[in-house]
Formats: structure tokens, sequence, C-alpha cells
């Protein structure tokens, strides 16, 4: 099953399907049904249902789903017992942000490194993680094994910082400036444009366009 | 053609071809096949002609598009001559960046008040944008006629935040908080989980899955 190729679409929702369910089971909830958990995940029934038998679980009529057993499949799917080291490029304010946001509390990464050009912050400890100079990056991501960077710098250095982060063997890059990289296929790259969001849902807005 | 639903995932993508599409104009770029452009906005040709087809924008053989034309159709699409006004929800390091994106520059939105709770930042003006007291919120929404909000709160509040907002009248909630929002269906909610974005890339690289 794991070497299927499921669609990226079925992947993205991976991890709310694994959020809600591990909090339905701290509720005491063993069993859902693909209308229920619909109702709680909003999203539509029919795409649980054939999401979920992409990964070969199958709901039983009547029955639904076993929580813990979902829970148990999409843990090893998403990897959980394995924790990723992400480096932080760029430290302002949606760097402080994502610092904040612990992901090791809810996913299988931890950010262990910060980089940043700004002399104030070098050599310091933010929210307990050590801040390094850009100029130390190929070094520490070699030194501490980082698999992936999240970029949250100015979009006029995007590029240069992609072709290094690509050179020091990072696998992938969550890409918080506008531009589009240009790196090679062999590194994944997540876009995450929040201009682009905006402008997304008011396109729906005026379109109507549900989800 | 304005009345015809677009696939959601098209529309998705109609910020970045308008983005880059004026950046090419700004270059003397006048006209671009979609295997160039797929280039330059790393979405696959085939997904771009695609996308173009559902407009009714359709490339000239041995010409390619012709990038004025296209460029003046997405901006009636995106509605670019009507600035709408948001509110921004919650103003940590988070919503701080939001301020700084200055989102009237790439898109049809700017952000017209924040709400916060905080008694030090209440009544100030940040980055240009006066903040309110979460008691103002109904009031100011009507006043300033929002039409949406972007949610940076705590998830324990995220829900009661966004009945008071669908009882304001709000149309849309960009929603950054993890949790899923219940709203009617009246309204439009656009979740972006930074948490998620991460452990969706991690996962995309573990399994080789490519955009």
């Amino acid at each position: 099953m794991a070497d299927q190729k499921i669609p990226r679409a079925t992947a993205k929702r991976l991890p709310i399907y694994y959020r809600y369910l591990k909090l339905l089971l701290d509720d005491g909830i063993n069993r859902i049904s693909s209308v229920d958990l619909a109702e709680i995940v909003k999203i539509d029934a029919a795409t649980i249902r054939r999401d979920f038998s992409c990964f070969g679980a199958l709901g039983k009529r009547g029955y639904g789903y076993d929580v813990e057993a979902l829970l148990e499949f999409f843990a090893g799917e998403l990897n959980q017992d394995n924790l990723a080291s992400a480096a932080l490029i760029g430290l302002g304010n949606l760097g402080h942000a994502l610092l904040n946001f612990k992901f090791q509390k809810t996913s299988n990464a931890r950010i262990s490194a910060v980089f940043e050009v700004n002399p104030d912050l070098i050599n310091t400890i933010q929210d307990g993680v050590p801040v390094f100079s850009m100029d130390d990056l190929e070094e520490q991501i070699a030194e501490q094994r980082i698999d992936v960077a999240i970029m949250t710098v100015p979009a006029d250095v995007a590029q240069d910082i992609a072709a290094r982060l690509e050179k020091s063997g990072v696998k992938g890059i969550l890409n918080f400036t506008p531009l589009r990289l240009n790196v090679s296929r062999a590194i994944h790259v997540q876009n995450v444009d929040l201009t682009n969001e905006l402008q997304t849902l008011l396109y729906f807005i005026d379109n109507d366009i549900k989800n």
C-alpha cells in the first residue's frame, strides 16, 4: 500500500484526518461513520470514503471506521515515529510565528535551527532554537542532517537561498515567499502564498464557489 | 463565462497566473506559450492549457497567448477594480506578518481594521491600520462594510469568534487556526493550516509524490 502513489489532494488531507481522529480517540470515541467524520473535519463524506479507500481502509456498513485502527495506519503513513529536522530561514514576524507553532506537537518535524542575517539575532536562542548566521547554512544543514527548510525571506534573495539549500542536500522547501523557485525535480517545493489565499477566498466569494 | 463554475483547483491557480502575467507584461513580453509560462509559474503546460480553456482563453498554435488580453481578462475575473475590506482578528506574530504583507499591492483586498484583546494594542495604529477592541467587532464590521475576516486567534476562541463574524454578515473567513470552523454554508471558509503544510511536504518527500 505504501508503494502505491496516492493523489496529491488526498495526501494533503491526511494530516487533517490524523489530527481529528486523535482528538476523537482522546474523547473516547472508538468508531465513526464517514458522515459523522465529514461533519467534524468539514470534508464531504464521499471524499472521505474515497480517500480512505486509497489506503485500503474500508468502513463497515452500519459500523463505520475503527478510529484507533485508522489512527495507527495514518501515523505509519505520516511517519510519526521519525522526527524530521527543519531549518527556518528568516526570522521576521512570520518566522517568529512559525517558531511559536511548535510543529513537533502536531507533526513529525521540529525546527532545529534558524538562519538569519540580522547580527542582533545571530548566536541567540529563540524559543529554544539556536539562531545561526546565513554564512553557516551549508555547514549546519550537513551537521544537523536537516531535511527540510522553511523559507520566510524577502523574495529577492529567495532564489539564491533555494540554490544553496539544494546544493546542501535539503530534500524539501516550504516556500513562504511569493517567488516560484527554480530547483531541480529532486527537491520538493511546497508553496504557501498567503496573499494568494486571500485572493482565492475573495474569488470564491465573488463567484460563490463552495468547498 | 463568469456564470460558469470553474474547478476549485483552477480558481486557486488564478492569482498565480495573474501575478506572473503582470510581471511578464512589465518586462515587455506580449505573448507567451503555455510551455514557457509553465517554466515560469512551475505548473505543467497541460494544466495551464486546461485552466485557460475554462475561461475561454485559447492560445493560438505557433503564437501562444496574448499576455495583455489574458491579464485583462483575469483582472476582471479577480475583480481587481473592487478593493475589498478585510478585518484581521488577532495581532500576534502571524497577525503582524500578515499586516506587513500589504495585500493591497498584489490582491484586491486591504486590511482596514484589526481586532485584539490586548489593551496595550487597542486604540493604536499598527502599520497604518487602526486596532479595535474585540468588543467593537460587530459594530466596526457593519460600519466599515467588511466582507472578509482573517483569523489568527488561539484555537479555543476561534469557534466563538467565527459565530460572531457570521452574525455580523461577513462573507468569508481566512482561517489560520487549526480548528475546522462550524459555520453555515453561506460563509466561505478558506483554511490555511501551516502545520499541515509542513506535514504534507514531509509526506510528499517520504513518498516521493511530485507536484
